[in-house]
């Protein structure tokens, strides 16, 4: 507790663009942020008050840092869950707690953990050979996915291979891997949800995500052509996964809706997350602020839409050329163009393909609202180049 | 420019609710606000990374902060004028500037301008004797307005006056006044405006402010059953007294609303205002990135209501027995029972009549916006006391 405001002090590790968000989502809340940066060039440690720089390695870091937090939160997957059940068992509250975010970070244990619950997922098998890859292939057919089971995002530590021969190198890389099924897909989709330790839940709509060579580029909500009973299926099955791995704070479900009419489960991400940053401005609660109030067994807010469609699209590094004075500039041009466009910058250095920030367009026709923020997203990635 | 971002820094004096509602917009357009404040609890000061605690009113303060800053503006009108000019002639660039925010800071010089500019105020008078006073009040009729020139805010610095001799304390201090009529008004309202040094101007939607003891308690956005064509009148009021005093970031203009059908100018504040946090949830754009975006000459936002109905309740201090506990359970309940509400708190502590915070709701009808609104904001300043 702020004995200056009489208000919870949540502390996050990690000071990246989620971290950032959420401490801007805490200001409201008469809170602000604890961040556990690597560096004090973060994202987030460039506008919080409350930095600490550290290593989220080192459990003398981590429990330094916790001295003094109502609840630890999390800004990523990376914290090594063994420090997690440390921290647990000093008596400090971590939301989530290593049991649940395990599932987040293995995924060999989240599909054990899913196939057991019954939930829908792409054919999965360990892998930890040559022979077991071929069989798996045998079984479920070439191209298949090859993932690392630790540490893997926006497309990294994920591999399509067509034979075992074109799997070798990863193989030979004594990476932990599972394999699955290459799924046919219409497209993806992402049901984002928050879940309180009192058990409270509440989910947003479900989203429609668009990819680019495995990163998150654009999210629509709601999905566009979604039936009814599939969005309850798949807003049920967040509330479930939630419930089951007692998951606390915001849960992203992405999912998988095949060719073929069902939806599988494809990640578990437990933090704030990519696709629901449409929130901010499209739903009466931010995932920011619901992750908050989720980790402090706060009563959870409304989840409703504030417009009939909302985009959300990244902004990613445009080629390496990019100067200082090109982003503001940019930033002008922008908000000439796009007058209701919301920007979000994240305080990072542009570098090709990185998340840098996002936009987000709002209103009652998808194509227009689409159109819009997609020219907006790419004309602040590369000004007139495109 | 923040070599680390590539953007500017903008620099606020005062670190008040004014300016952490500014660092939480100016964080989504990738910057971080520099602050000057009193003292390092000060609520601005509580959340932000680039805080300098000095005394707004030492110029060799002013200068210092003002170093490093692309463009320094006002949290409030209290810097002394002639510092804000020898700033200017430094090279610092001071949005507004010293001849605008005269206006702002003397309510004399203020009346004098609008009467010159044939802008419809209040009768008034500058006051410097007892005999000035009875004159002007057999003119206008008692009882009247006493006003400080300079210094007033939230009811501070006004008295309402029957008869010289109820006036003579307020004469005998030697304070700077003036004396306006006391108007017959049906309601307040407010038209709330950003203009960049461009020339760029943008206007939201009037809006009506329900005034309790002199303070702002209540705003309604759109101002109920205002007919059109007087929004319209409100609003070019509001864009030609911007241009006129050469306003830049946001100015507010309150507005009596006569019984008789006519607008008179109040008063002018030229930094996001109260009558305006509506905006933060209610308008596309939120006054803070617009003073934001005008006070960097970027091109101003769209202000476009996001909800038909948008009410914002101002939480006061209540009496004066609230414990740090009490608060967080407070928050906790509100949440419980207005998952919609929107809450933002100062990071002040509570004391009986204090602007603490505010809550924002948002929806179609008037009556239930309005109850819910003022319930959760009650809840919150007394708890079960109310």
């Amino acid at each position: 507790m702020d004995a200056r405001t009489g208000l919870p002090v949540v502390g996050m590790v990690g000071a990246g663009q989620l971290a950032r968000m959420t401490h801007q989502a805490a200001i409201a809340l008469g809170q602000s942020l604890r961040i556990l940066a690597d560096s004090a060039d973060d994202g987030a440690a460039l506008v919080a008050a409350d930095v600490v720089v550290g290593d989220y390695t080192s459990l003398a870091d981590l429990r330094a840092f916790a001295s003094g937090c109502d609840v630890v939160t999390w800004d990523h997957e990376h914290v090594p869950n063994e420090h997690i059940v440390a921290l647990a068992a000093d008596g400090v509250v971590v939301q989530p707690g290593a049991a649940a975010l395990r599932y987040a970070q293995d995924k060999a244990a989240m599909r054990e953990r899913l196939t057991e619950l019954g939930i829908p997922c792409p054919r999965w098998a360990p892998i930890a050979s040559g022979d077991e890859l071929a069989a798996f292939g045998a079984d479920v057919g070439w191209p298949l996915v090859l993932k690392a089971v630790r540490g893997g995002y926006d497309g990294r530590g994920v591999w399509v291979v067509d034979s075992v021969e074109d799997a070798s190198d990863v193989l030979a890389s004594g990476t932990p891997l599972l394999a699955e099924e290459r799924v046919a897909i219409k497209r993806e989709l992402a049901a984002d949800v928050a879940r309180s330790p009192f058990g409270q839940g509440a989910v947003w709509p479900v989203v429609e995500t668009v990819q680019a060579d495995g990163i998150c580029v654009e999210v629509i909500a709601p999905a566009p052509n979604l039936s009814d009973a599939m969005a309850e299926q798949a807003q049920q099955l967040a509330l479930r996964i939630s419930s089951e791995l007692g998951v606390t704070g915001v849960l992203a479900v992405e999912l998988f809706e095949t060719t073929d009419g069902r939806l599988l489960v494809n990640e578990l991400a437990m933090r704030p997350h990519n696709s629901a940053h449409w929130t901010i401005e499209g739903a009466r609660t931010s995932q920011f602020e619901q992750h908050l109030r989720a980790v402090l067994d706060y009563p959870l807010g409304s989840t409703a839409l504030t417009a009939p469609v909302i985009v959300m699209v990244n902004v990613l590094g445009g080629p390496d050329d990019v100067e200082p004075k090109a982003l503001d500039e940019r930033v002008h041009h922008l908000m000439a163009h796009w007058p209701d466009v919301k920007i979000h910058l994240y305080g990072k250095g542009f570098r090709p393909g990185r998340k840098v920030g996002h936009v987000t367009a709002l209103g009652n026709d998808l194509e227009d609202v689409r159109a819009r923020a997609r020219a907006a997203a790419d004309y602040l990635s590369n000004g007139d180049r495109a």
